[in-house]
C-alpha cells in the first residue's frame, strides 16, 4: 500500500514539475525543480554524479517533493521519501524517457552528461496534501 | 547589493508559487508552495505559530525558495536564505496583502488563524538558476 492519497495521486501521474529538496552537507536546504515519474510505489528522478543533489542524496537520503497543479495552484501534494536505490544510467535512457514525458524534444547529441546519468528511486513514507 | 541576478528578477517580482524548504527537527526537508513577496532585500511570506513550517524557521532559520515561470518551466530560481526576523500579524494584515497579490478573493471572516499569522523575513545569501 502506498501511502500516497487517492485523491492527489494524479499529481504524480501527470507530467508537472516538482519541487525536490535535499539536506545540504552543512544542514541547510537546497530545493530545485525536477521531472519525476511515479510507477505506483517508487518516484524516479534523473540526476548526474556532477550535481550537487546527487551528492546530497548520497550522504543524506532523505528528500521532500512538492507539486502543484499549475491549474489549480492551492491544490498541492508534499510527499516525503526515502532514496532507496540509486541506478547508473549510462546511455541516459531514463533521461530520454522523462524527456518524453515532459515532451521536451532534446537529441542524444545535446545531452552533455550522458555517462555520468543516474537513476533516483525513491520511497514515499508521508505526505501532507491540500485542496 | 542583492545576490539576486537581474536576469531573473522577475520570478521574484511576478506573483509566482514558491516552493519553500524548511529543515525538520529530525533533519529531513520540508517543502511546501508559499505566496511570497519581495522588496529588492528580503524575501517576506506568511503563515501561523500553529504551522510546522514555523517551528522549523524558529529553530533553524536555513531555507531555500525554487520558483519557476509557469510559462518556461526551465527557467528557475533556487534563493537560499536565511530568516532574519518573525513579525506578529495579528489582524492578518500581511495575510491579505498576499491574497491581493496573488489575486485571491478571501473574506477577514473566511480566515481561521488570524491571530496567530506572522511575517517572516528572510535574507538571500546565495541562489542558482537556468534558463
Amino acid at each position: 500500500m502506498s501511502v500516497i492519497p487517492a485523491s492527489h495521486t494524479d499529481l504524480l501521474e501527470r507530467p508537472f514539475f516538482g519541487h525536490l529538496a535535499t539536506i545540504r552537507p552543512d544542514q541547510t536546504p537546497q530545493v530545485t525543480p525536477i521531472w519525476f515519474s511515479w510507477d505506483g510505489e517508487l518516484l524516479a528522478f534523473t540526476t548526474s554524479t556532477r550535481r550537487r543533489k546527487y551528492h546530497h542524496m548520497m550522504a543524506n537520503p532523505a528528500i521532500a517533493i512538492s507539486i502543484n497543479d499549475p491549474e489549480q495552484p492551492y491544490r498541492y501534494l508534499e510527499v516525503r521519501a526515502v532514496v532507496e536505490r540509486i541506478e547508473r544510467d549510462p546511455d541516459a535512457d531514463f533521461f530520454f524517457e522523462l524527456a518524453d514525458r515532459y515532451q521536451l524534444s532534446i537529441g542524444r547529441g545535446d545531452l552533455d552528461d550522458t555517462p555520468d546519468r543516474v537513476k533516483i528511486l525513491a520511497r514515499p513514507v508521508h505526505t501532507t496534501q491540500q485542496g
